[in-house]
């Protein structure tokens, strides 16, 4: 990692994508970095008279594309979930194991059980690993305490990783991702315990940026989530939602109604549900892993969320129970392939579109005054980031203006 | 890498797996390894006299599998077909790409302008990222050449990149992938090409371990290939075929009178065919990045053939136009997934029966006398190695007894 007030880019490939999901392709170009920022970038060359206090980097005319955003990650966690993983192969279906003590109920035994330092370390090397696939911003997401302790000791644990490997991470409260074995037949006592005493209390802690509910038949109804919301939204706090994965949750509306920065799964989104989208701010965020994981068969709704002009986002969801995946690339192959989407829709939905999902109007995009994130590969055509699978051309990163080679092999 | 006479595993969980399917797990096991193969395994201790002249390694309990085997590759090619990718993400299909100029003509052209040292550097550097998911033997067919420079060309890069990373490698003659451009018209030509003149050619220069054919509508007939597989009955090299990938070709009894060492993808195979391959010793290889790459919605017929009792082995099928997948491990994940395959099976497909695949009797067991091919993995249980997307826990190998640290980040 190399530190200087300014870094010079040169002999780049810049890739941006476009509203109407296009590569927009800018070659032989120089990009210049100072203070962590794109200062100005293009075809021109710097102006000579700046060139001695620039680090300077000749890139070959590799291709660089934004920093890669994962926007919808469960990445801090106790154990694994391979017992499921066994069980499923042998024929029981998620909600079946969701409903016999399987399920995130394990995982939320196994993380209230670890310790922060426990935690921490395993969150750390699947941040590394992330980073490896061109990634520079990571949302995590508490859910897995469901008590003041655990969701506060996962939160700080994101809080202290940030930075790993330059990776910068957003933290989510998902206080509403199942109910809490200690509330077992009182949704409404545990949902309140989240929206009157964690919710606060994490907030006032600086620990939280963002929160998201589970709103699916075996969590937690649209109309029982309304005290919930209205929390976040009194505590100033943007919202989003797990939303029609196992069905159809019409709850896309109330979302809409909340502002919600976005919605995410989706494979089950009603003709409604996107008319209710059509013309809002919300982010579609659609997870291919857990599709994949769990064998779907009904993808989400993309070609008419494409039509109603409805951003769609995309992300690896990484989780222990249902996707077990760490590669932003390797998502972006499955958004290709399972769902339809192009190759420059697959990287505008991890840079432009992701970062909306996060409500950071800062990043996502190759763009004057823009957080320096970057990925610079080794590949002759942006398309090739969601062809490969299962390796990385990643080259290097710049992270907030900090250059940072990759291990190549 | 470090080189000694003999190497001591101590703290080892071994891990093999049985003919029914299952697991079979010897904790707090030694693995004693002399000149390059394994002398000794299981709960005893080395006896003390031999300890001198023993490099020894603690494993702290990590789990220890036999090195893993891809037995289906076609690794060495020039260029990428990602203009292939985004005209199938746009509608078309392999068929239609196939017989319009895209396809394999394309690969073919890119690889006879390559010159070797291109194919070496980027055939390795794939090995390099095959050997980090715990490959330590790799099977790598010719067929995008169709003529002898070519061809010769392919191979002799095949053997001079074995032992990259401690990867050894096989290869194979498939002259037989497709029509090359000069005998267009004339299938009857080519094959009498590929039989009577590439053959015996690259078999006398000591090329060729195996002998491929791609069987299949959109390239040759079973009844075609006759003549094809008697040459190689002849020159004594053992046969295996791509089969009934895109429909179904009624040949596998032909392959199974011919003693094939497998037949490979399978998709569309018949009953009747399975019926002939129940009770023989060809091997069922199949391939899921293909039938994910593709969106196939026809698995092969997995329950059929573990209920006949055919061998199951799987394989990346690595080739730029319909499987650019380099992850043995992802591999096992999608056989799980796609196929239905349990964690034992998938690891047996990529230790025991790949080897049986590849006619080697030598490896793909940790058994007395087996060559010293290990992967040793970061996993608290074995069916972690199917779990995982797209992330390689693995330690270290061991590759013909020397034992090589994997790069941990």
């Amino acid at each position: 990692m190399a530190k200087k007030s300014a870094l010079l880019l040169r002999n780049a490939t810049i890739v941006n994508t476009t509203p109407g999901g296009t590569f927009e392709i800018t070659p032989k170009a120089t990009i210049d970095i100072r203070d962590g920022r794109i200062a100005a970038f293009g075809n021109k060359s710097a102006t000579a008279s700046d060139r001695a206090e620039f680090e300077v980097v000749d890139l070959g005319g590799r291709v660089v594309t934004p920093g890669l955003i994962d926007c919808h990650t469960h990445l801090i966690y106790g154990g694994s979930r391979v017992e499921d993983f066994e069980a499923r192969l042998k024929g029981k279906t998620y909600r079946e194991i969701a409903t016999s003590g399987g399920g995130i109920s394990s995982t939320v035994q196994a993380t209230r059980q670890a310790s922060a330092a426990a935690l921490a370390k395993h969150a750390r090397a699947r941040l590394v690993r992330m980073a490896a696939a061109g990634v520079t911003t990571v949302e995590i997401k508490s859910g897995y305490g469901l008590d003041l302790a655990t969701e506060e000791k996962m939160l700080r644990v994101a809080r202290s990783i940030s930075g790993t490997s330059g990776v910068e991470v957003r933290t989510t409260f998902l206080g509403a991702h199942a109910l809490a074995p200690e509330f077992s037949g009182d949704k409404k006592g545990y949902l309140k315990y989240a929206s009157w005493v964690m919710m606060p209390e994490l907030a006032r802690l600086g620990l939280i940026d963002m929160v998201d509910a589970f709103c699916e038949g075996v969590a937690f109804d649209a109309k029982e989530l309304g005290g919930y919301f209205d929390a976040a939204t009194r505590l100033g706090l943007p919202i989003k939602a797990h939303l029609d994965q196992l069905g159809d949750n019409s709850a896309a509306a109330m979302l809409v109604s909340y502002n919600a920065l976005s919605v995410d799964h989706l494979e089950h989104l009603s003709d409604a549900s996107i008319r209710a989208l059509s013309g809002s701010q919300v982010v579609a965020v659609v997870l291919p892993g857990a599709y994949y994981f769990l064998g779907d068969t009904t993808p989400p709704p993309i070609a008419k969320l494409r039509a109603a002009g409805v951003r769609i986002a995309l992300a690896t969801d990484h989780n222990p129970g249902t996707s077990p995946l760490e590669s932003i690339l390797l998502a972006m192959n499955m958004a290709c392939i399972l769902f339809g989407l192009s190759p420059a829709e697959a990287l505008r939905g991890t840079t432009t579109h992701a970062a909306a999902a996060l409500g950071l109007g800062d990043r996502g995009e190759i763009a004057i005054a823009t957080r320096a994130d970057l990925a610079i590969w080794e590949i002759s055509h942006p398309a090739e980031l969601s062809y490969h699978i299962g390796m990385s051309p990643l080259w290097a990163r710049v992270c907030g203006g900090d250059f940072i080679h990759a291990h190549i092999s």
